[in-house]
């Protein structure tokens, strides 16, 4: 299958890579990290949107954020400057479900098909083709793309029509960073009480308080390895994204707000390419300062 | 073993009961909601915590919250009115950590020994013996009286000191409703914009956002089962010691404070009784209704 991909960064690299270790004919929009491998397996690089369009059957795209995806698909020299006849866009971008439903709607009235299937799993679930992708769409379409999501990934799910893949993202999201919130209050309030906040982690890990982001995250800011894992400047990002959807939509969530506080507080502090986790950090700046 | 039980309410009576049961002599404050079993099983009352304490090695307390501790333990008749040389006082009320240690403190002075040892599981746990129980205090103490515990619980943690068992437990009551808060907000948010919750719930399940709360209250929230379970009055009042807590450490707790008031907005619209995560329906609340 002839294969377009625009946009090979930290997690679009690995990902074209592996559509083409499997054997079929990628038209790229740069080459990105994985130049050399891509060249030997035959790939073909389009300067513009258009020119990947024009060759390809299907055409995915993974690009920052949302006007990014725009410019791809409607601005000069974008997918939409040639037909869309016959052509499926595979935006696996984590962008606005808001303004997805519209472009879906566009290119579907230009001829073509439309999937949004934003993924999570980070650089090494690209990479070892293990992502999370949460796919929005018409079901046929989906059938027709899956074999190409299985090279990239594992837990493949069809959430519902157009938007809705990007919808279960922004979820996402919203429930990792509040859990990551909720973990860094109840530890940072043990620790201050004078208990040992590895052993309560541990004490609660059975629990109704369990979760993997006790698991995983807890563990994180007891051992103070804040390392990324997944940047605070890209949780600010997806939140950014819950919150401006959720004024489009008229929707309270006054949590997500805070946390995206607090992230603002970790980056104001130079934190903002640490680990998400770091989160913590904000709060415990809070606690731990002079006031004169 | 000589037993003495203080507050024989829903979950205190069926923990007393399986003591009795275990063969031990039990002098309890009152009856409570298995008086004929405890009658059978030999269990002698003892109208005041003074005349209880006199009785028994070791002086188990089940109250609702730290004025009730304080009292039973130094109020008019109280623990405390009679020597508590040998004594053990084992308090497995939720009440603040920080009262804690200065009523542990006060007992050790007395000459008795002290345990904060609070639960998690609800009057089932109470019923089948399985709560997790969350202990604060001298290891020696613990260990004296650890199969006691074993006989109420499962899952039995030495977090540490004394007032350690109940940060525990407060560190707990704030994870569980801020999860139950993020769940909510990511539930609404999707139904907002048009995907169906259950199935994002579902694809959610095996990533980072898992947790129990997504598993058993997201469940809830999607199949509008609200009976509890864990009642919000029970949770606005754990709230009310993390927050009084906080303050009395000088620790920021900005999503605990949020959900307080979404708990108080329930409670404001006749939801007190309902299960925690009714506190779905604050969030709903305030994006379903006309402002005119």
């Amino acid at each position: 299958m002839n294969i377009g991909f625009i946009g090979l960064g930290i997690m679009g690299a690995p990902m074209a890579l592996r559509l083409a270790q499997a054997g079929h004919q990628l038209y790229v929009s740069n080459l990105g990290p994985v130049a050399a491998e891509l060249l030997n397996l035959g790939a073909k690089v389009c300067p513009t949107p258009r020119l990947v369009t024009e060759n390809a059957d299907i055409i995915i795209i993974m690009v920052p954020d949302t006007p990014q995806v725009e410019d791809v698909l409607f601005g000069m020299e974008g997918c939409a400057e040639t037909s869309l006849n016959g052509k499926t866009i595979v935006d696996m971008s984590s962008i606005s479900p808001v303004e997805t439903k519209r472009f879906a709607l566009k290119v579907i009235e230009l001829g073509g098909e439309y999937l949004d299937a934003p993924v999570s799993g980070g650089e090494i679930g690209a990479r070892e083709g293990t992502l999370s992708i949460m796919v929005g769409g018409n079901p046929d379409v989906f059938d027709k793309v899956k074999p190409f999501f299985e090279l990239m990934g594992k837990n493949i799910t069809l959430i519902g029509g157009n938007g809705d893949g990007q919808t279960c993202k922004v979820a996402n999201q919203i429930i990792v960073a509040l859990n990551i919130e909720a973990v860094s209050e109840a530890l940072l309030f043990a620790s201050k009480a004078g208990a040992d906040p590895g052993r309560v982690r541990k004490a609660l890990m059975g629990g109704f308080a369990s979760s993997r982001i006790l698991e995983v995250h807890g563990e994180r800011m007891i051992k103070r390895t804040f390392a990324p894992g997944f940047k605070i400047a890209l949780h600010q990002k997806d939140l950014n994204l819950a919150l401006q959807s959720a004024k489009a939509l008229a929707v309270n969530l006054p949590n997500t707000a805070t946390c995206q506080e607090l992230f603002n507080t970790c980056a104001a502090n130079g934190g903002s390419q640490l680990d998400h986790s770091a989160l913590v950090q904000a709060l415990e700046l809070m606690a731990n300062h002079k006031i004169a």
